[in-house]
C-alpha cells in the first residue's frame, strides 16, 4: 500500500537482504530496516521491528531463506528462526516450507506473494459489503501493516475506497497500545481514506446515533466453530453491534482458523505487562518521544491483552474464499 | 475522605479564605489552593482547580459568601460566579440560595454540609447492595473529588469498605481524560481500597468471565423516565453489563434528577476537543509533566464527552432518599 504515495510491502527480499518497515517508530517515523543476515532478521522479529501475523511469517520465510543463501547451518537457523516468537502459528509454517523447499529464496517469495494475494482476496470480497456512503468502524489495526500487503479487516476498506466508493472509518484508539490511533490511523492518512480517532468508549454511543452501518475487525484465532479470538475490547463491540443491529464481520486469512481449536474456551489469552497501561509514549512538541506515566502513581494495572467473541455475535468470516456465517454455516 | 492518612475535603471556607484541592495536579501532585477573594475562587473554577457537580456548587456558594463578607458589589459578583461554567447546574442553584439568605456565609456552609450529607446516604443505601468478596466495576469519577465528599458512585465503595466488607474495585481508564485511571485510581488508593484499573476495552472481557459483580456508575443528568446522561462509554458497559446479567446502578444525588428533561434524547450532549483524544499528560521519569501527541500525526479525532444510557439497561438510580428501580417505578 502507499506510504508518501509510493507503494510498499510491509517486508521484502532483494539478494540477500531483508528489508522491512521499521513498525516500533511508526507513526512518527517512517524507517526501512535492512538486514545483511538471518540473524539480524531474528533481532528484528524479537524487538517487534516486524509484528502481525502474515507479515511475521513472511519476515521468518525470508529469514530462512536468507540463512540457505548465506550457507549456514540450516537447522541451527530453523531453530532460532522458530524462537523469535512463542506463539505465531504463521511463523512455524513459514519456516517449515521454506526449510523443506528445494529453492529456498523462491519459496520464501511465494509465501509472501501468497499473503498479499489472500488479503487481495479478502478484499474483493468484502467489498461487496461496503456501500456507497457508508460508515465503517474497525478495531485495532488489521491493516496492511500486519500483513505482507492490504490488510484483513482494512481490504475490504482499501478495495472499496479504491473502487470509487464514499466511505468513512472510524478507528477506534484501541488502548492500551493504540494500534488504531496510531497504525490504522497511519495508514488511512496515507491512503487518503476519511477516517476519524474515536475513543474506545464511543463506539456505542456512535451506533446507538445511527452512525456506524458496519464493523471490520481482523482476527487472531479463530476456532472452528467461529469463536473469534482478537484485541481486547472487540467483544464490546460485537455485543453493542448486535445490540443496535450493525453487521458485524471478521476478516482473516483462512490460516488464521484453527480447526483443532472446538470453541472460543479452548484459546489461550495473553495477559501482557500492566506498564502498557500505566505508560503511554508520544511525541513532544519538540519531536522527541517520550513516555510518560498517565495513571494515578502506586495504583495496579491490568492487561489483558485478548478476548473471545463468541460466534452468536458475528454476522460473517470474509476469508480468500468468500465469506461465511459462523452461526448457520460450517466453517 | 483521606489524602496520606488524613481527612479532606475537597472545598473548604475558613474565615473569608476559600481552600481547594488543585486538581489540575492530581494525580501527580497533591496542592491546597488558597483563594483570598471571591474573584480568584472564580479563577479557580474556570481554570478547573475544582471540578465535578457537587464541588462546583459548593465553591461557587463560598464564592458568593465571599462577595458579602468583602462587602463587594453583590449583584456583579453573583453575574460573575454564574459566568464561570456554562452548564453546571449546581453552580447556578448554589449562587442564587446565597444570594437570597440573610446569613451567606452560613448559607453557603450549609449548602457544602448538605452536599457531603447527601453522599454520605448515597454511601449507606448503597453499601447494602455490596457483598463481602465482590468485585466491583466503575467508569470515570464520581468519588469524593466531585463532591464536597464521599462521592457518588463511590460513596457506597467507601461505606462497605468502612464497613469491614472484602471487595474489590475495578476502575475503568476512561479515556480520553483518563478520570478513572487518575482521579478514582487516586482515591481508592488513598483509601487503601483494593482496586485495579483496566483499560475501557476489559470490561466485557472480565464480565464474560464472571468477574464483574456491580457496576456503579455517577450521572451528569438524570431525566424524569430514567435516562442517564453520563461520561461516554457509561453506555458501552451498561449494555455488556445486561448482557452478562451484571446489575448495574447510577449513583447520583436527586439534584441531578432533571424532571424538566422528558428522556434522553432531550438531554444536549457536549462535543469536546479534537486535542484531548490526540494528546496525552503525564509525568516523565524525572518527574516532569509533559504533553505528548499519542496519536498518528496528521489525522483527526472525535471527541464526544457523554453519551445516555437509556432506563432500561439500569437495574436501580442510588439517590439520598433511597434506590429506585427506573424500569418499574416513577421517579
Amino acid at each position: 500500500m502507499k506510504v508518501n504515495g509510493r507503494h510498499y510491502r510491509t517486508v521484502w527480499l532483494t539478494g540477500s537482504t531483508v528489508f522491512l518497515i521499521e513498525q516500533n517508530l511508526l507513526p512518527f517515523e517512517f524507517r526501512i530496516h535492512e538486514c545483511q543476515t538471518y540473524q539480524e532478521t531474528c533481532r528484528a522479529i524479537k524487538t517487534m521491528i516486524v509484528r502481525g501475523a502474515g507479515a511475521l511469517g513472511a519476515a521468518a520465510g525470508f529469514a530462512m531463506a536468507q540463512a540457505f543463501l548465506a550457507k549456514a547451518d540450516a537447522d541451527k537457523a530453523k531453530q532460532e528462526i522458530a524462537a523469535t516468537r512463542p506463539t505465531a502459528q504463521n511463523l512455524f509454517y513459514a519456516v517449515e516450507r521454506v526449510y523443506n523447499s528445494a529453492d529456498p529464496a523462491r519459496a520464501a517469495q511465494e509465501l509472501a506473494d501468497e499473503d498479499a494475494e489472500n488479503c487481495r482476496q479478502i478484499g474483493e470480497f468484502g467489498s461487496s459489503l461496503i456501500k456507497d456512503g457508508m460508515k465503517v468502524l474497525t478495531h485495532c489495526n488489521a491493516g496492511w501493516l500486519a500483513f505482507v500487503d492490504h490488510g484483513s479487516a482494512l481490504a475490504p476498506v482499501y478495495a472499496a475506497h479504491r473502487g470509487g466508493k464514499n466511505l468513512f472509518v472510524y478507528a477506534d484508539e484501541t488502548r492500551p497500545r493504540g494500534q488504531g490511533a496510531r497504525l490504522t490511523a497511519w495508514e488511512l492518512n496515507n491512503e487518503e481514506v476519511p477516517h476519524a480517532i474515536i475513543a474506545d468508549n464511543a463506539a456505542a454511543y456512535l451506533m446507538a446515533q445511527g452512525k456506524v452501518d458496519l464493523v471490520l475487525v481482523g482476527a487472531d484465532r479463530i476456532a472452528a466453530n467461529g469463536d473469534t479470538a482478537n484485541k481486547i475490547g472487540t467483544l464490546e463491540k460485537a455485543i453493542c453491534a448486535k445490540e443496535y443491529g450493525v453487521p458485524f464481520y471478521v476478516a482473516a486469512p483462512t490460516s488464521t482458523i484453527d480447526r483443532a481449536c472446538p470453541d472460543g474456551r479452548a484459546i489461550p489469552l495473553e495477559e501482557r505487562p500492566a506498564d502498557e497501561m500505566l505508560y503511554q509514549t508520544g511525541q513532544t512538541a519538540g519531536g522527541r518521544l517520550e513516555k510518560v506515566l498517565v495513571c494515578s502513581p502506586g495504583s495496579p494495572a491490568l492487561n489483558p491483552a485478548f478476548d473471545v467473541t463468541p460466534a452468536k455475535y458475528i454476522t460473517g468470516i470474509i476469508t480468500e474464499r468468500g465469506i461465511v456465517d459462523p452461526r448457520t454455516a460450517k466453517i
